[in-house]
C-alpha cells in the first residue's frame, strides 16, 4: 500500500553525465509545486558562475557553494576534509530547519567517498533526525554502498558517450 | 582538439528514473546562461498540471504537450501514430526556427520504438537541417541504436532501487 505524502532520500551516482542536472530538474520540479528548495554544493567553488547559479538567484533558491573547486589534490586534503565537514554541519542546519521541502546535498557522495565526513553517521542522522517531510537529493559518482541501502530512489547514471570524446568542448547551457 | 560552440544531440534513456528530470535541469542551465528554450513532451497530455509546468509558465518557456497521455493502448495505435507525426513536424518547426538554443523532445524515444515515427529519417534531418547552434534533447526508454549513434552525449540511468518498489507512492515536486 502506498504510504502518505513523505520526503524521499534520492541518490543519482554513476559516471554518466546527468547526476547534478536530474537534482536540478527536481528542484524546478519542486519550485513549480510551490515548494521551497536548498542547494549545497559540496565540491563546485564560489567562483564558478554556473547557468544554475545565475537562475537561483532569479527564483530565490538558497544555493550555497562549499568547496574549492574540482580538483583533488593530496596536498589539500585536510582543507577538504574541513570544508566537508563544515559542509554537512550546514547541511544538517539546512535540513532539520523545517523550512525546506527539498534540500539538494550535490556532489556529496566524494566527502563520503573519501571518508572525510562518515558515512554511517550521515545514514544514521538522514534516518532518525531529518523532518519526515523533507526530501534530500544526494549526487556524484561513488556512492556508498550503505548510502544507497539506506536511499528510496537510487539510478546509476551510465555512461555510454561522451561529447569529450569526440574532441567537443564543455558548452555553455549544457554543462555549466 | 576541441571544436568551436555547438549544439549537441543529447539522449537520456533507460529504465531509471531521471531521464526527463535530467533534461529539465539542462532547462534550467541553459535559462540561467540567457538561452532560449522549448519543450516538446510527445506522450504527456495536456490535463497534467505537473510541477514543471507550472515552473514553465512562470519562465515564459514554449512548453507544449503533444500526447494523451502515458497509457500505450493497441486500440489508440492509429492516434497515437498521428500524434506522434504531427510532434515530430512541430519539433522541427521549432529547432528550424533558429528562435531557440535548446529544444527538448521528452519521451520522443517511444513514437521511434513503436515505429510511429522513422528513426532513420529523424536521423538524417537532426544531422543535416537541425541549424548547428541548437542544442536537442531527447528522453525516453529504448533509444534506437541510430540514434545513439548519432547522439553526442547518451547517458544510461539504471534504476538501482525505485521507491514504488517499497510501496512508496508518486510524491508531488519529485515525480511530477
Amino acid at each position: 500500500m502506498p504510504t502518505d505524502s513523505r520526503g524521499l532520500l534520492i541518490v543519482y551516482t554513476g559516471e554518466g553525465k546527468g547526476k547534478t542536472t536530474a537534482a536540478l530538474g527536481l528542484v524546478m520540479r519542486a519550485l513549480g509545486q510551490g515548494q521551497q528548495v536548498c542547494v549545497l554544493q559540496f565540491i563546485k567553488s564560489e567562483s564558478g558562475r554556473w547557468g544554475e547559479t545565475r537562475l537561483a538567484e532569479r527564483l530565490g533558491i538558497a544555493w550555497e557553494t562549499l568547496g574549492r573547486g574540482f580538483v583533488f589534490d593530496p596536498a589539500h586534503q585536510a582543507e577538504d576534509a574541513a570544508l566537508a565537514h563544515k559542509g554537512w554541519e550546514r547541511a544538517r542546519e539546512r535540513i532539520a530547519s523545517g523550512a525546506y521541502d527539498l534540500v539538494v546535498l550535490d556532489e556529496f557522495t566524494y566527502p563520503l567517498h573519501f571518508a572525510w565526513v562518515d558515512t554511517a553517521e550521515v545514514v544514521d542522522w538522514l534516518a532518525h533526525e531529518r523532518p519526515s517531510s523533507v526530501s534530500v537529493v544526494i549526487t556524484g559518482r561513488n556512492a556508498p554502498p550503505e548510502l544507497i541501502e539506506a536511499a528510496d530512489l537510487v539510478t546509476e547514471m551510465v555512461k555510454i558517450k561522451h561529447p569529450y570524446d569526440a574532441g567537443i568542448k564543455a558548452q555553455p547551457g549544457i554543462e555549466y
